[in-house]
C-alpha cells in the first residue's frame, strides 16, 4: 500500500482495519527516506529508533483493541530546531553542531507523541531560521521534490521538501517572516502559519521572539486540519503564548464557501508578483467570489519594519556568538546578524511602535471581511544557487525577495493558511488566505473550498527513482 | 464645612443631605487653591470654569432627585500628561507649551466626569515624566505639604502635593518606574499603581509604553478604592490594555487582614533604605503577620533593565524634537534622552528578554504568598535642591534613586498599594504592599488592614495659611 496515497484519515481506516500496521508504516518511511533522500537532502537526522518505538507503542495498542489516539502511526518530522529528547538542536547552525544534547522534546513534539504520531527525523533549515531559499551552506541545499534544480524554499525548507515529496504525512516548521508558507508555496503544499501566540513555541530554538510561530505542513487541508489541532492547548510556559486566550480545538471543515467574505490584496501584493501568481490569484479569487480588492497601506513600512525586528533580536540573540566564534557562522548571515546588533535601540523600539499602528489600521477590515487572498511569493521556485529575480520591472535579491509578500502578514500576527496551485510553467505556487485573529478556521474553510473545488494543485504520491 | 476632613463617602452623603452644595465644593477647593498654590506650586493650570460647570450639573441632579453618580461632587485634579478638553498637554514640558489644545478628555477623565468629580486643573511633574523629584526647570519645584522646604517626589509630585495638603480629594498620577508610589511616600498619602495594562492610558502623553501605567493617589484606602473602580473599564483603542483580561470593577475592603498571608521582601529592598523605612517594613510586617522575608533575586538587574528600557523608549519618544529643538530640553533630562536614543537595540531586546525572565522567577511566588511588603522609597523627602541622599554607605544621586525600590517592581507589572507611614524624623514614608497580576484588591485589603489598626499616618485637614 502506496502510503502517500493514503490521507491521513484512510491511513488510521487501514491501521484499523489491519491492513497495514505501524510498523510497516515506520519501516517502509525509513526506506523511502534513505532511498530519495540524497537527492532531495531533507533530513539532517532520521530517528528511526524512535520511530520503531513510537509504532510498537501503537500496535501495542491495536492489538489490545484499544481507541488509537488521534495521530496514530502517522508519520512526521520536524525542522531540527525543534528539541527531540538525546538529540542535539542544530537550528540549522554549525555553530551548535557540538551541543549536548536536548533533555526533552518541544512540547509541540511531546504532543504529537501523546497524539500517536512517528517521528522520522529532523529536517534542514536556512542556519537560524533565518533566510527564504535553504541554501545552508554547512548542511547543503534542499532540492524541490517538484523539480530537483531548484530551491524548496526557507527557512522551513525540510519540512517542505520531506511533506511535498510525500515520504510524510506532515512536518513541523517554523514561520517569523515567511518560513512556513514560502516553501509550502515553492513545493507546492498546505501549510499554516497560525495567529502569533496560539501555539506553545516552547523547546523550540528561537529567532525573533516578536514574530516567531510555529506551524505544520501537509498535503491536504483535512491533514493540515487535524494536525494543527493536534498542536492546540495551553503552555504556561511560554510567555508568549500565555498572553493569549486558549481557544478550543476541534476545527470542522464546511463542504464550502459559502457565507465566507473574502476579498483580494491589491497594492503591494498585487505589485511586487508575476504574472503567475497574479493568474493564480485571480482564480482563487473567482471560486471565492471575492470581488473587492483591499489595500493595506504602509504594507512596505511592515515589511521594513519586520526586517528591523529580525535583524535587532537575531543580532541580540547571536551577539554573543559573533564575538567568540565569528568563523562558525553561516556567511550567508554573519554580517546581516552582526549589523542588527549595533542597530540603534531607537529604530526597533519606532519599528514595535508602528506594529501597533498597523495593527490598528489593518485590523477593521475584518468587520467587513473574512478572508483576504494574496501570493504567498513573488514567483515560483527559483533554481538552486540564482542570486535574482526579476519582479515589477527589478532585479531583486532571490534570498530576501521571496518573503516580501509574507512579511506584512506575520508581522500582524494573522493566521495565514497556504494553498497551492498550478501555474502556466508547470511550476506550483502559493496563496495566502489571511484571516483575523484566532480565525484561523475561516482560513482553513476557504482553503477547503479551493481544494474541493480541485483548483489546488495535486499532490505527489511516488517520487521517482533518482 | 471642612471639605479635606470629609472621606469621599462623607462628601457625596453631605451633597445628599443638602448640607453641601456641589457649587459649595466647587468654590471652597478653587479658592483654597488660590490661597496655597503659590507656596506648593502643585497646580500649573486651574480649569475653574469646567470645575463650576460640572458643579453646575450635579447641583441640578440632586435638585431634580436624581441618583447621583459615584464620585458626585468630588474634587480632583490631573497631572499634566492628561488630556483635558481645550486646554494643552504640557507633560511637564516647555517643548510643549504652545501646541493645540486637546480635542477631547483622556478616557480616564472622560470616566471620572461621567462618575461626576469636579476637575479642578492639571498638576505639576517632572518633564516627560522622567525623574522622581517634580524640581522642573521650567515650571519650577513643586513643594512637600507636608514641609515646604522639601521636595513632593516625582514625577506625580503635584498629583501627590495637591492631595495631601487636603485641597482635592484625589488625583491622577502615571507611574513609569515609581512615579505614583515615590511621591505618594514622600507626601505622606496612598497611592495605586495597578497591574501593568489594567487601566486604560488612552489620552494620557506616553513616555515609555513598556512600562506607563496611570493611577490614583488619594487620602484614605476607601477613597482610594472607589477613585480606582470608577477608572475600571475596557477601552479597545488602548493597544496595551487591550491584551488584558477586562475584570469587573467594585473592589471590596474587608475589616481585617485574616487569611492574607503576607511576607517581606528582603534583600535589595532591605538593603537599599534607611532605618526609617526598615522600622516602618517591621512594623507593618507585624500588624500583617508577615514572618517570612522573601529574596527577589536579580532586583538590581531588573533595575537596570528598566533603566535600558526607560532610556530607549523615550529616547525613541523625543529624538525628532532633540534634533530640532535641543534648547527646550528639561536640562535634567536632554542627555539622558540622547543617550538613549543611541543605546543598541542589542541592549533594549535583552532587557525585554529578562523582563520576561524576571517575571516567570517571581510570579510564581504569589501560589503562596498574597502580598508583599518593602519600603517605596529609601528615604523620607529630601530639600529641594539637594543632590544626594546617603544610603547603605553610599553617597548616591537623589534624581535617580529615590525609585530605586520602585523601579524593580514596576517592571514587574504588578499592582502595587502605597501607604504612607509615620517616621521618627517626624517626615512621612510609603510602603509598597505588592499583589500578584490583577490582584489590586489583596494590597488594597492589606492597606485597609494598616489603616484600620492605625498605623498609617493621618492626614493634613488644613494647610496653613501661608
Amino acid at each position: 500500500m502506496k502510503l502517500a496515497s493514503l490521507s491521513i484519515t484512510q491511513l488510521q481506516q487501514a491501521l484499523a482495519q489491519g491492513d497495514l500496521s505501524a510498523r510497516d508504516v515506520a519501516r517502509q518511511t525509513l526506506q523511502a527516506i534513505e532511498q530519495h533522500n540524497p537527492a532531495l537532502n531533507a533530513w539532517t537526522a532520521v530517528t528511526g529508533q524512535r520511530m520503531l518505538q513510537e509504532a510498537e507503542q501503537i500496535d501495542q495498542k491495536r492489538r489490545r483493541g484499544e481507541k488509537l489516539p488521534p495521530l496514530a502511526g502517522v508519520p512526521y518530522a520536524v525542522k531540527n530546531l525543534f528539541d527531540v529528547a538525546e538529540h542535539t538542536t542544530l537550528a540549522g547552525a554549525q555553530l551548535f553542531a557540538q551541543r549536548p544534547a536536548a533533555a526533552q522534546d518541544a512540547w509541540a513534539v511531546a504532543q504529537l507523541q501523546r497524539c500517536g504520531a512517528l517521528l522520522s527525523g529532523m529536517l534542514n533549515m536556512d542556519a537560524y531560521a533565518y533566510g527564504f531559499t535553504t541554501e545552508n551552506t554547512h548542511y547543503g541545499a534542499t532540492r524541490n521534490p517538484r523539480d530537483l534544480t531548484r530551491i524548496a524554499g526557507g527557512s522551513s525548507g525540510g519540512s517542505a521538501a520531506a511533506v511535498a515529496a510525500g515520504l510524510v504525512h506532515f512536518s513541523l516548521g517554523t514561520d517569523t517572516n515567511g518560513s512556513i508558507r514560502v516553501p509550502a508555496s515553492l513545493c507546492g503544499i498546505f501549510g499554516l502559519k497560525p495567529t502569533f501566540g496560539r501555539l506553545s513555541r516552547s523547546g523550540s530554538h528561537p529567532f525573533v521572539a516578536s514574530l516567531d510561530h510555529i506551524g505544520p505542513l501537509a498535503r491536504s487541508v483535512e491533514d493540515l486540519t487535524q494536525v494543527y489541532d493536534a498542536l492546540q492547548g495551553a503552555d504556561p510556559t511560554d510567555a508568549f503564548q500565555a498572553q493569549q486566550p486558549v481557544q478550543p480545538a476541534g476545527t470542522t471543515l464546511h463542504a464550502g464557501a459559502e457565507g465566507l467574505r473574502c476579498a483580494v490584496l491589491g497594492g503591494y501584493f498585487a505589485t511586487w508578483c508575476n504574472d503567475d501568481a497574479r493568474a493564480a490569484v485571480a482564480a482563487a479569487a473567482k471560486a471565492l467570489q471575492a470581488d473587492a480588492e483591499i489595500t493595506l497601506p504602509e504594507a512596505e513600512l511592515a515589511r521594513s519594519a519586520a526586517f528591523i525586528l529580525t535583524a535587532a533580536e537575531g543580532g541580540n540573540h547571536y551577539l554573543p556568538a559573533l564575538r567568540s566564534a565569528p568563523q562558525q557562522f553561516e556567511p550567508h548571515s554573519r554580517e546581516r546578524l552582526l549589523a542588527g546588533a549595533m542597530l540603534p535601540a531607537a529604530w526597533y523600539v519606532q519599528a514595535q511602535r508602528f506594529r501597533r499602528h498597523f495593527q490598528q489600521q489593518v485590523l477593521p477590515l475584518f468587520r467587513h471581511i473574512d478572508v483576504l487572498i494574496a501570493p504567498a511569493t513573488p514567483c515560483s521556485a527559483t533554481t538552486v544557487g540564482q542570486e535574482t529575480i526579476f519582479i515589477n520591472g527589478q532585479s531583486l535579491p532571490t534570498r530576501a525577495s521571496m518573503g516580501m509578500l509574507t512579511q506584512p502578514i506575520s508581522f500582524l500576527g494573522l493566521p495565514v493558511c497556504t494553498v497551492p496551485l498550478p501555474t502556466a510553467s508547470g511550476l506550483p505556487i502559493g496563496l495566502q488566505l489571511i484571516a483575523a485573529p484566532f480565525k484561523e478556521h475561516l482560513a482553513l474553510r476557504a482553503a477547503h473550498a479551493l481544494q474541493q473545488q480541485g483548483l489546488t494543485l495535486p499532490q505527489i504520491t511516488g517520487m521517482e527513482t533518482p
